[in-house]
């Protein structure tokens, strides 16, 4: 049975199952395609510290379904010899082995977009970049397929270009462009809520004009550090290939230099409890001896990654989206702190928008009168986020600031929020679904890596480190939510009783004009005290 | 930005994402390991025609999450020389680039269930495999993941092995071992009934001895033919990679070769329509012309592509396994005529379980009598796969034979049931939501490549024209379904009707006694005429 066995090139692979990096179908690819060139172009932005101006085009061509998009950024640029693999090559990148959050992490999305244009429509990708001492190049690439390998079809070195720095990636490809839900203007919208720093110029088909999102703060966010491996992450598979590939030469450094969090003295009591010695050569490690140095690890006190590697978007700024985006009557946000999961450090940030039931109902103003609530209005430009009350709330995902807009129902925030009690915190819900109620909810993680559930980074996979601290915000926000609607409550039904005998109070006041003959000022006078009398109790 | 851009080798991003190959969990690892090496024993002995007797094994090892996991089949063996490729490289395989149904596709999966054994024990698989005129082979493999290549550490030739051709796999890895829904218990009943020709020895933790799954049929499944790809499913980069690629001289001939369903009378059509002529030299078509012509191919009128490459499981295999493992009622089949999607022809195949809500209500008997129903009781090893009449269906969902137990939520077929109007078919349903009663549903998709939603084969991606088959389907088994709980009611309602009125027969005899006293034998002969009367009356 040997003929006929042979190997399968990766980019053969997802040409095959190109659903599987998030081109399942016309519309999906082009927010794919847009998705990868626009995650690139902030990183790029945020690990130089600029302040990225984004432009994003999509011009509909002749056929129906043939769409040219362009991504342009004003980020630092690319040497020239590393674009045809960045953009040619399937799994090439910087960010795959590096521990520092970013968007990108794979090497796969944006030469994923390329061979999807190649495939649709026989063309690759042409790409322009400067950086700030070097010229402006201009490549055209195609994929070989069968290598994995970039062609390059056009190498120009540019005169002149319009930006002193900066990548155009632009592509044809077959496409189909929609409005609404999970659509691009979706993604640049969410886009921008999770990227504040970001002005992004958006021109789609249908459009007068470009429009502009423009950046709400001026300070690019931190760039989390690059952070070694922490030991309770690492498999017993990886610890021998460290041992063997390392430049330690004693067991002591290879433990203090290669991960994090291990000093001398944790160091010492990990090769105790393993039974090995300090000056043992890490090469030398048997498996069995890995063995038990791993279970040491696993069994030893040492404490969590550092945290300096996360940048989350801060209860400020997704407070600012949430309200930028919603017409809601109350806000709650929640932070965890860092948690772990393999080894690897996240965090966890949520924030709800909640409306009250019935947008003509009673509100508080900010002196506590109770009033009658004005209905706002949806702007045409920003649609409500907000669902009807009998409608399941609407989940936000983002993970590292990347708005996550399919596989809603497979991803482990999902799961999260389900398994959250709302009822305890005043939205209905029925057992193993979503609550139910006019509110979104949003949800981040912040990670040096961050597990998707395929290749198209559409929805986070399960793990259970990261669903618990997901309930745990969820819950913490949710409490804040609770007291509120409760409150609103128990104000409505004073205002109930209030209003029930304030309208017999004329009734009183004409009683006693009868009985005790005083005049109609008299009477008017005499409500008015019993109406202030009421109110006073009413405040203690 | 040049700096630390590099290659990822395939094996270092699966090793880093494993949860896209099945390995989430340790219990999940469990399955997976073992589905993958099922799935290639089945595969190899269908390809050489032998009825396989397959034994797998899970040995628990001193450590609590350590176990050995043995898969041995009777299948041809593998030559010496493809063994290390086979379980040590990712992406190897004979079945990829064959359109042909079978288990495997990818080329993934055993060498990945090696990886993790390598990453979580630090031990690779053994294999042994002996082919009917060789020896038997002993390896041990590692994988050097950096490369994605594998690394022979142990390589011996049996003096005599106790099988005269066959493959044995065998692995420690972590794993947690479980019983009930979604266990490896689970998989491997579910794969007896999909495969009634594989008899199966199962031992797990826990058994006094080996379980033996006995084969139900002594004919070895017809294995699908390899097919032609068809001109529909063809995507313009591939066309003109073909066209780069073909031996053939003339277009004419190019598009009569390389694809099925293309005889020179559709040829010349399409490459009239595209403006091209059947001279033409396949290799020194442009780019603009290549589009002409993949616009002139599917505006074309082609037949769809054969079907003797699908092997589906057969209505009357279905209802036994279906009968086999449920306690129903009634059962209803159905099976669609082969359908075709991106080029890849397809079968649906369904099958509905159901049992009367309770089962101590009223049956109807094959003389057409009405009875009590006696209650069954579920035996100790069967457990019985209808869940109560207020809970939801359960699905059963294979993809060429092989049961699928992880991702429901987001499986293509799931998808298709909650879209079906089961209301119509006597279950109750909620909006978007799965059907309520004490029924399973089964279904199977044949086809020479399945578009699963991950490399972990765990979900069919929703594919419109698969989405539109399977509910075809589900809509002919629900009609049936629905008479018969529809006659079902009208039956029920007819015995309440008669009950009632035989209730008063005996007062009528006694009322008839005494106004014409006649005997009491006369008066149960009355009461008896009349009781025939009514039955032969209801009869018409």
């Amino acid at each position: 049975m040997g003929k006929a066995q042979r190997e399968i090139s990766i980019s053969e692979f997802f040409a095959k199952n190109r659903h599987l990096l998030g081109f399942d179908n016309k519309q999906k690819a082009l927010l794919t395609t847009i998705k990868e060139a626009v995650d690139n172009s902030l990183d790029a932005c945020e690990e130089a510290g600029i302040l990225p101006d984004l432009v994003v085009e999509i011009h509909q061509l002749e056929q129906d379904d043939r769409f040219r998009v362009v991504v342009q950024d004003n980020g630092p640029g690319i040497v020239r010899a590393q674009i045809p693999n960045i953009f040619g090559k399937l799994l090439y990148g910087s960010k795959f082995h590096s521990r520092r959050q970013s968007r990108g992490q794979q090497g796969i999305g944006i030469s994923a977009a390329g061979l999807y244009g190649q495939m649709t429509t026989g063309k690759g990708p042409h790409i322009i970049s400067k950086t700030i001492r070097g010229k402006a190049h201009h490549f055209a690439i195609q994929m070989d397929s069968t290598k994995n390998k970039p062609l390059i079809t056009k190498d120009d070195e540019l005169a002149e270009w319009h930006l002193k720095q900066g990548t155009r990636f632009e592509i044809e490809i077959e496409a189909s462009y929609k409005r609404g839900l999970r659509s691009v203007d979706d993604y640049i919208k969410q886009t921008a809520v999770s990227n504040p720093h970001a002005s992004v110029t958006y021109l789609a088909p249908g459009m007068e004009e470009a429009r502009l999102y423009e950046r709400a703060s001026d300070v690019v966010p931190e760039r989390g550090e690059e952070i070694k491996p922490h030991p309770y992450g690492v498999e017993l598979g990886e610890l021998m290939k460290m041992l063997r590939n390392t430049n330690s030469r004693w067991l002591s450094g290879f433990l203090q230099e290669e991960f994090c969090r291990v000093g001398p003295k944790v160091a010492k009591t990990i090769i105790a409890a393993a039974g090995l010695t300090e000056r043992s050569y890490p090469s030398r490690i048997a498996r069995e001896e890995a063995d038990s140095l791993y279970r040491a690890i696993q069994a030893a006190k040492i404490s969590a990654p550092p945290t300096t590697c996360l940048s989350p978007i801060g209860e400020e700024r997704i407070l600012d989206g949430l309200q930028k985006e919603t017409d809601a009557d109350f806000y709650a946000i929640a932070t965890r702190p860092p948690s772990v999961y393999r080894g690897n450090p996240f965090q966890i940030e949520v924030g709800i928008a909640w409306a009250k039931p019935g947008n003509d109902l009673l509100d508080v103003d900010t002196s506590g009168r109770i009033t009658k609530k004005k209905k706002k209005k949806n702007t045409a430009d920003t649609e409500n986020l907000l669902g009807n009350a009998d409608e399941a709330v609407r989940v936000l995902r983002f993970a590292n600031r990347v708005p996550l807009l399919s596989q809603q129902s497979s991803c482990g925030f999902t799961k999260a929020v389900i398994n959250t009690a709302w009822k305890n915190y005043g939205l209905s819900q029925s057992r193993g679904a979503m609550p139910v109620g006019s509110a979104v909810i949003l949800i981040h993680m912040a990670s040096v890596w961050v597990p998707f559930t395929s290749e198209a980074k559409e929805a986070i996979a399960p793990y259970n480190e990261i669903l618990k601290e997901v309930k745990l915000a969820l819950q913490e926000a949710g409490r804040k939510l609770g007291q509120h609607i409760r409150k609103g409550k128990r104000v409505a039904q004073e205002f109930e009783k209030r209003s029930y005998i304030e309208s017999y109070l004329p009734h009183v006041g004409i009683g006693l004009q009868e009985i005790l003959g005083i005049t109609d000022v008299q009477r008017e006078d005499v409500v008015e005290t019993l109406r202030d009398s009421m109110e006073t109790k009413r405040k203690i």
